[in-house]
């Protein structure tokens, strides 16, 4: 490689957006910037788009300092996300061929894709196909997802910020249930993300602490869900307080794999990867509560704010974020490919961690979900080695540029008309 | 009154809390100190609470400048709040006479109430009872209400947080949606608080801005809601663009008065178990879009969090409603009784405010909606002018007191078991 005249990059965001997925796309542009690339292209709505032509020249957007600090403050996808699921290789040729065609025309050395496990896969099946044909394109994955269900990582770029932000919203919500009272209390029920893995809702006993009674119960989806149970451990917080306040994930589900959210709202979609697209788990439980138990209640949903809420990011996980980006630029720079970044923590306390890359082949599709022991023994809480891993993921602020009293975001002038 | 030797203070919190109503708290105490009082008393659930007999010195709570400015950057009713309403004199004396049984034992000479409409009502009559039997103690309400709608004030403290909150989370709502792309388009409709006046709601368009497009349209409860013309624009919106974004108040209604919140809750959503499926203005929109277009679409609530937020507060809200605090403390101080302090905004650019003190009789009862002419001709947005005017509330930061990632709180020990 080393003699090889460097010619271009391209990046591309995949998978639900995050609060740090920006930093990441940040720290790409300014490793490859740094290790002597001439352009740095960014997909527009990842792969799909690519195979649309769709790509700008990210040199054109990103042209100052302070523009890359803005992107490190974005929420959400800057270029654009995509649910985009690569056919097999024996599935559809054709696919890949357009693929490496685009690739070939803007002389592309190096392709890093920031996702979750579908983009990894897409990783995976491009390296493979990169190595059957004897292209030298590298790819890289970097992870990303609020989710932290990546496995072979520590955490996720992307969760210590959503983490942060629920604490501190949870904590917000508790605090203004204290304030009026009921004659025969109220119970608050709030739906947090997380299909499968109960990372996020778990992150909700953050809020616990010396000014603060935390969650008085928090489900996480690990576990089977059992709406009598949950009824009776209502029944028994409301006899000693006036304000109870329960987390569920939205994946919930009963033993036999029934989502809570199904049985309020028949009408499920399924989406491209066969996930059913999940509403009302908190709605449903509080209705099912005002009518077990006639109590007040009252169903939040941090809906895609805990995704997106840049203003209450952390700084270790958007610090974090950048330095994964640059990882992967540095490693497919390197001549690495079929590869994906993860996160090394060194020491729990201080907090110390690292970056190594991994074969994608170990990663892709396989869930990594909250282990049994890091949930209370009744299934209701989390425990102590689960707040002191999410903990110093939470640490330090991210302050935003405020313009006109609200933060500014980095943009694609035209950005809709884009698409 | 300047030979008396000054005795006590008490002060309590009234209807729905907001991000600033402990600031005023927090001025009340401040100058209640400052100018020599002995001890304030806080009511512990508002006026509710004293007929109980709840109450705490708040001395023993703050002891020191940083318990003061903790105070300042925690939401909720650091005291407890009610919707108690005090009856008419002549309807039942008895109440009046137990109240100031209790404020003569406690030796109060100024009670101050913190609070929106009833709790000037419940100030109005105290001062009134007061005048009618001779006693010499002095009461005045401090405005309070992120909902905006006090009479004779410009603005009222808690509304600039909210409206910030609001900006800044539609801002990053708006952005997320951008990330995914759906072939039919999406549309994301968010429920704002605000039963009757669109103050809230109407802050949403404080996202608008070089760096994102804003709500696509606004719905204030002060027009009729036509929900056919509401689809029709819609669909219009869907064909310019593939993420819509709708802001709706709670308090949307038909031309008959019917709630729009109330469509979904006697509409017949009826699951397995024969419970009604309680729906909001927002899902039930949802669901009307979803069929009549047959779109993707997702109902956002902000719920609590709108008035909770601590942690995205306004620099110029948390600092006048502390000034506003003092101030009603110091008219008290001065001998006015049956007053509650307003904001006067002197200039708008450079924005320049100052307090003065206004008969309560003038204000009780009487809610200030969104002037007609501050919604755009055809219903579907505010004008120039009402963002000029929110504006100014919405600037500066206070940064929350983090301790171990999540904002500090300050609070009363054991006060679940005070209730």
């Amino acid at each position: 490689m080393k003699d090889k005249i460097k010619r271009n990059v391209i990046v591309g965001q995949s998978g639900g957006p995050t609060a740090a997925i920006n930093s990441s796309l940040a720290g790409v542009y300014r490793t490859a910037i740094d290790r002597g690339y001439n352009r740095v292209f960014g997909m527009l709505h990842g792969v799909q788009g690519l195979l649309e032509g769709r790509y700008i020249d990210l040199s054109e957007h990103i042209k100052t300092g302070l523009d890359q600090e803005l992107l490190k403050r974005t929420p959400s996808a800057y270029l654009g996300s995509c649910r985009y699921k690569l056919p097999g290789i024996n599935e559809d040729k054709a696919v890949y061929e357009k693929i490496f065609e685009i690739l070939d025309d803007l002389q592309v050395d190096c392709f890093i894709y920031i996702g979750g496990n579908d983009s990894m896969d897409t990783i995976k099946k491009l390296s493979d196909y990169a190595i059957v044909t004897g292209s030298e394109i590298r790819f890289v994955g970097c992870p990303k997802t609020i989710d932290n269900d990546l496995a072979l990582t520590d955490h996720t770029p992307g969760y210590g910020s959503a983490a942060k932000y629920i604490g501190t919203s949870v904590k917000e919500v508790i605090r203004d249930g204290w304030s009026l009272e009921t004659a025969k209390g109220q119970i608050l029920v709030m739906e947090i993300m997380g299909r499968n893995a109960g990372w996020l809702t778990g992150a909700s006993a953050l809020a616990k602490g010396e000014d603060c009674d935390g969650p008085d119960a928090i489900y996480l989806p690990e576990l089977d869900f059992d709406p009598d149970a949950f009824v009776e451990k209502c029944r028994q917080l409301l006899k000693k307080k006036r304000s109870v306040f329960v987390a569920v994930s939205e994946g919930i589900h009963l033993a036999d794999g029934t989502y809570i959210s199904e049985m309020g709202n028949s009408a499920s979609y399924i989406d491209a990867f066969g996930h059913k697209q999940l509403t009302g788990t908190a709605r449903y439980l509080c209705n099912l509560l005002s009518h077990e138990i006639g109590c007040k209640t009252r169903a939040i949903e941090l809906s895609t704010l805990q995704r997106a809420a840049s203003h209450c990011a952390s700084r270790v996980d958007i610090l974090e974020a950048f330095e994964v980006g640059g990882a992967a630029m540095k490693a497919a720079d390197e001549g690495e490919t079929g590869k994906m970044v993860v996160i090394v923590r060194t020491s729990d306390d201080p907090y110390q961690a690292s970056t190594e890359v991994k074969d994608v082949h170990r990663i892709a599709n396989d869930e990594r979900t909250v282990p049994r022991e890091w949930i209370s023994e009744d299934g209701t809480y989390v425990t102590n080695e689960f707040v002191n891993y999410v903990r110093p993921l939470i640490q330090g602020d991210v302050a935003p540029i405020m313009v006109d009293g609200i933060p500014r975001h980095l943009y694609v002038p035209g950005y809709q008309d884009l698409l």
